[in-house]
Formats: C-alpha cells, sequence, structure tokens
C-alpha cells in the first residue's frame, strides 16, 4: 500500500509538526509514503517515516537528491509535472496545507479516483476534512485498503 | 500571445456556447488559442477560434490527432500531465466549468504565475471572476500583453 | 503536416547551415516545423524555416521563451522528456547531427512508427541516410503525407 | 544506491535469463533495481531480485499496477516519457537488448552522464559492452559508488 503525501515545500511550524506526525503514523500502518521528496511538508513527513521505520519515496521535480529522508528518490526532471505522478501513485492521498501545488496534487487524485484527505488545507469538494493526523491516517489507510484494483498492469 | 483555455472534455450545452464565444473573441484578438486540444469546451474553443480566422494549438494526452479544429496538434502521450503543459504555455489561461481536470490546469498557472480569469469555474483565491465572453477575454488579452517576460529562453 | 527536426543545442557551422537549408525547404513544403525550440539545430531550423513563410513550434525543456524564431513556443518544463513529445507530434522526422539528445529523439521516433531520415547522425537500424537537405525535406515530405492515420482522437 | 535496468517488454527466453540474473546480482549487492516496471526484462530483473530478497521499483507508463515482483511502483501515465525518468533515476544504468525502448533509455542516460553497461545491447558509443550478468552488475556498482554526487537536493 502507498499513501501519497501532498504539501508544499515551504511551511510553518505547525504544519511541519503536523506532517512528522503524518509520516509517523503512516510508518506504524506499514504502508509506503510517496511525495514529492523536497522540503516543508515533504520533508517532514519523511522524517517522521524515517524515524519510526518507515519506507520513503521522493518523486522529486528535478535530478538531484531530495531531502535527506528518502529510501528511493524518483528523479523526474519534470518541474510540477511530477504532482500528477504522486497524485497517481498514492492509493490514498492526505493534503496537508494550502499551497497551489498541493492543490493542483488534490485536483489529480480526485479526477482519478484517488481518495484524498485533508488538513488544513483546501475546501474542495471531495476532499474528506480532518482535524488529527490520527484520524487523517487511519481514515486514509482504510481508504487505500478498500480501494478498488487499478485496470491492468501497464 | 498565447491564451490558455482550460475546461472539461464532457460539457453541458451552455459551457459550449460560452467556449465557443471565447474561442472566437481570442482569434478576433490575434491571440494564438492553447489547449487540451480535445472535446467539450476544448473542441468549442477552437471551434470558434477556426471559424474566425485564429489559430489554434491542441496539447493533448494522448498521441491521436485531437478534435477536427486544430491547427497544431502536439502529441504529449503524457495522460493528465499535459494539463501542466497547457497552464505553463499561455500567457494568461481562462477556464471556463468545473472539473477536477480544469482545476489542476488552474493550479499550475496560479503556481506559475500565469493570471487566471474563470467563467462559472472553481472559485479559487487567485482566479478572476467574470461574468461574459468578452470581459474574460478583453482582461486575459490585457494581462498576457502586460505580463513580464519569462526568464531566459530554455 | 508535421515534420519533427531532432538535433542539437550545440553545433557546427556546417550543422548550422544545414539545418537552415532543411528549416527553409519544410516552409516550402507547407508543413509545420516543430522541434525543441532552443539553440543549435533547433535555432537554426526555425529561421530557415521563419524566414522564407513557414510556421514554427518550440516544444522547449524549460518554461521560457525559446529561440527567436518561433510562432509558438510550448513550455513544457520537462527537461529531457520533451523529447519524447518532439518525436510524437512529428509525422516524419529529420534528424541532423549525433549528440545524444538526437539520439533519444530518434529511439522514440523509430518506437512509435515514426519513419526518420538522418543527415550526419547515428547509424541506427530504421534511419534512413540522406545526403542533402533536399533529399532528405523530400523524403520526409512524401513520408508524413503518406503516414497512415492516427489511431483515435486523444 | 539505485541501478537502472532498461530492457523490452518482449524479450527471449536466453535474455529473460539473463535478465533474471542480473536482478539476482543486483540484489546481493544491496542496491535498489529501478526499471520500467512492466514485462520482459523488466519483469525477470524484478524477479531475480525479489526472489533474493532485493528491492525493485517499477516507474510505469500507465496507471496500472505493474509486473507482480515490485515493492514500488511509480504510475507515471507518461507513455514513452517514462523511459527519461528511469534514466535518470538511476546511479548507473544496465541495458539487457535492443529494442528502440531501451536505446532510448541508454541516450537519456548517457546525455545525463549515467554510466551505462550493455548485455546484448545497441552498439553506442559510451556504452561499455559486457559479457556476463556478473561482470556487469560488478562494474555497475562500482561505477554507481564512484559517480559524484548530484548537484543539489531539487
Amino acid at each position: 500500500m502507498q499513501i501519497a503525501v501532498a504539501g508544499a515545500a515551504e511551511t510553518t511550524r505547525q504544519e511541519y509538526k503536523t506532517a512528522y506526525a503524518v509520516g509517523r503514523l503512516i510508518a506504524g500502518s506499514g504502508a509506503v509514503l510517496v511525495c514529492g521528496g523536497l522540503g516543508g511538508v515533504m520533508e517532514a513527513a519523511c522524517r517522521g517515516a524515517r524515524d519510526h521505520g518507515g519506507t520513503t519515496v521522493g518523486i522529486i521535480s528535478g535530478t538531484g537528491d531530495g531531502n535527506p529522508y528518502l529510501d528511493i528518490v524518483i528523479r523526474t526532471g519534470l518541474g510540477h509535472g511530477r504532482n500528477v505522478l504522486v497524485a497517481q501513485s498514492g492509493d490514498a492521498m492526505i493534503a496537508v496545507g494550502g499551497s497551489y501545488g498541493t492543490l493542483s496534487e488534490i485536483a489529480i487524485a480526485l479526477k482519478t479516483g484517488c481518495p484524498v484527505f485533508g488538513l488544513s488545507t483546501w475546501k474542495i469538494e471531495g476532499v474528506v476534512k480532518c482535524s488529527t493526523p490520527e484520524e487523517t491516517v487511519t481514515m486514509a489507510v482504510d481508504a487505500a485498503r478498500n480501494r478498488s484494483p487499478r485496470a491492468g498492469t501497464g
């Protein structure tokens, strides 16, 4: 199971703490954490996961190394185009905070039938509003588990 | 000057008429119309432009031929990833209607500093709400004209 | 009809002259010239086409403005990923010179059934070796005209 | 360390065996195996790695589930565009066999400074020709270990 975490590279201290907790809880669930692999929310979530034995995947916009808490780095070189890959690679998505990049990830997730759970993020029809990291990760993991399989292998 | 038109492949009759008028007015302004090149809002806008001497570019998700009203077809094969290219290629964007694909185009446009003008579309901070095709195209063309040049050539 | 021109951003004086002639002849054929939109072979071909009344499309790797001889600029931000789009968007491809970027465009073209005509480029099975710009453009335009239509619109 | 394996979805029995051995040896080295995640060479390599305790990442062209031997699946939806991501994500590349898709991966790898080691593949300047899976993986792992770090994080 793969849980995508969407969130901005610039973040408040509170969002950083929230994203860290999200990462920690994803690790606890046994799911793999997939994100954009850079700073801010992405770094905090990866750090939380790594500090608690989880596996992290960064789908980065450039071709560098991403943040220091990645197990796997996908060097896309696609710029903002990588947001689409993050959204498509999650079996469920958790969105933290309110940047436009996050909004694009939410939009693609909803477009492709990926359930989205939000913490202090955009109010968009289809996003399930959550209050705590615990509630969010529990719901996201459940949704990912119950999601119907993808069509085909390709 | 290039004006991007964002909108869904499935559309109401009213949206089709609106998008056709948007295309007609873009042609009248002398700007090139850039869009996702498929049906619905995209087809209507291209048709309006082509019927009035404009130039149309379709950045399509697959590798086919796009709608019948395209002068230029960019066969991306990128799936939803092509939305990012539509948003980045406009000097201004006009969004018609409210699908999730349109939302992703709006988000990337705003993320990259592209002014967005909306007709019956998502209420997102940064989108200028307009009432008529005439008002929308006038504002979009003005904004595109006044937009600061891109950095570098690459 | 769209003819793709593949070639490096760094080029010799001779390749520049060859690419300019290719662009001039594409313009003369009435076809649209599609390329990566930057310097070297790409710039020379666009310049040749524009000087002779042709239409040029640059599918650029970044989000800037491309070379000064573009009618249409597609700002992909995809880095090397844009090579795939150039290859897929041509009804035939002309390759000039021998960089690795050009090789990637040749490979994708051949993979997708796009006929490739080469001038001083890689010796790859499937590439038709040509001797002059005149011969190359004549063969490419013929091949593009006779190419079977793409499946579907999307 | 991440080793990319390039190779076609359609393959001979001999190539399948070779690719399986490559995967087994990558697992033994402790490196992560990155590939296009579908059938043929890609499946064989993943299977060899998984059967021997390795970790596998599939960067697939569509949005399905990829082959059954993937630990991580990146659903790009980019079509052939995903080849660029495979090439960029390896610290070294091993190419098995001779399809055009493989050629595009080799070209992008060489373009971006990624060392490429070939088994019965294209004779391209820059590709190190190898004779056995053992020799290939040893050289690739060494090259990956000695590769200079990427610039920046992004």
